[in-house]
């Protein structure tokens, strides 16, 4: 299906917005997903995005369809790339523009919307996903690798996601999971001491076997 | 004006895409600019996109209005961002794709279409442009000076702006015209070094008073 519009010119059917939101479970890097209720594709697992309204930034329509269909609340969406080739949607040309964020695991409601399942999912295990909402989470994981890769961010966005204080060790398999590779722990301990956006609490936990760890939050 | 379409949806009265074309000239940081031949704001400064067709990928238009308004081939575009405000063009809802790409000077040829004026402007005497499009290129710069700042990036994509063999202080002023700050130069020419894809020529240059430089390339 195509459509034309009053104004005359070749247009798309629509516009939508998609939010990937990220966050760390267990150890291991999940996204957000919830079933649609709606066809094309009706059942299957998706990005929780939706249409946006002709008076409203997209943004502010990925922050509402997240609410509506996961009851996910307000978060820092980062724009992530549009994705707008004529066959993305099988009901005509069909534009996303899709945003990432990293969240806590709680930040999800145990209460959510009924029948969407709304729920993370491990990223090397995903279910298969609607129209092209695969790639776009592939596209979403390699934006976080780059984004973690710069210390300051990782300090200053990603380490809120771990409760304070905590240990170099804890903030090292934060770094891998969201960097997506193993990590040398003294350069790592060296970068991040390097920030000089982590104070020393003084205190120190034991995990496990070896020397207990220094505690830290981020000042 | 608002549009309504043939298949239902509150939809956006059209779809374009811009690119944004940097390059260095005498040591500044250019964008491509050309004349609006068409209204709104006809005559006006613009990035030279256009509509995308309903069968077109929106990087494809980016590239053939890139062609048909200032003459300029075949480039690599990336992403930069979609910009999707409701009152971003006086036409109606119109959002843009902008994409971004850097170039050498002479990737303009000296015949370009007529009217249009297809001319490179230093991005800090900028003259009033349509649209948003002073934002746009804004977000490009930015976009482009967190590019720079990785070395490996710099070189492999940024150094190909200049004839080989160059001096490790020619690579200094690009950096520093694309990065837009001025570096340390035993720091710079350490992580030079540093990524291993530059090659010593064994040969050496005089630039002005001091010791020659030596000459390197890309490898």
């Amino acid at each position: 299906m195509k459509a034309t519009n009053t104004a005359g010119y070749e247009a798309p059917i629509g516009l939508t917005a998609d939010p990937v939101v990220f966050t760390l479970l267990d150890g291991r890097l999940c996204v957000l997903l919830a079933r649609r209720l709606e066809e094309p594709q009706r059942g299957m697992f998706s990005l929780p995005g939706g249409f946006v309204g002709a008076s409203e930034a997209p943004s502010e329509t990925a922050e509402r369809k997240l609410r509506e269909k996961t009851g996910v609340g307000s978060v820092h969406l980062e724009q992530l790339r549009t994705y707008a080739d004529p066959a993305r949607d099988p009901r005509g040309w069909l534009p996303t523009i899709a945003y990432m964020a990293l969240v806590r695991p709680e930040t999800l409601p145990e209460e959510t919307p009924a029948e969407r399942e709304a729920s993370w999912h491990p990223v090397d295990r995903l279910p298969e996903l609607a129209l092209d909402h695969a790639t776009i989470v592939d596209d979403g994981i390699w934006r976080l690798h780059a984004r973690v890769g710069d210390k300051v961010w990782f300090v200053r966005k990603a380490l809120a996601l771990l409760p304070e204080p905590f240990t170099l060790r804890q903030a090292q398999q934060l770094y891998e999971a969201l960097r997506g590779e193993v990590v040398d722990a003294a350069n790592f301990r060296r970068d991040m001491r390097g920030t000089g956006l982590l104070e020393d609490t003084g205190s120190q936990r034991s995990e496990g076997p070896g020397r207990p760890g220094r505690l830290y939050r981020r000042v």
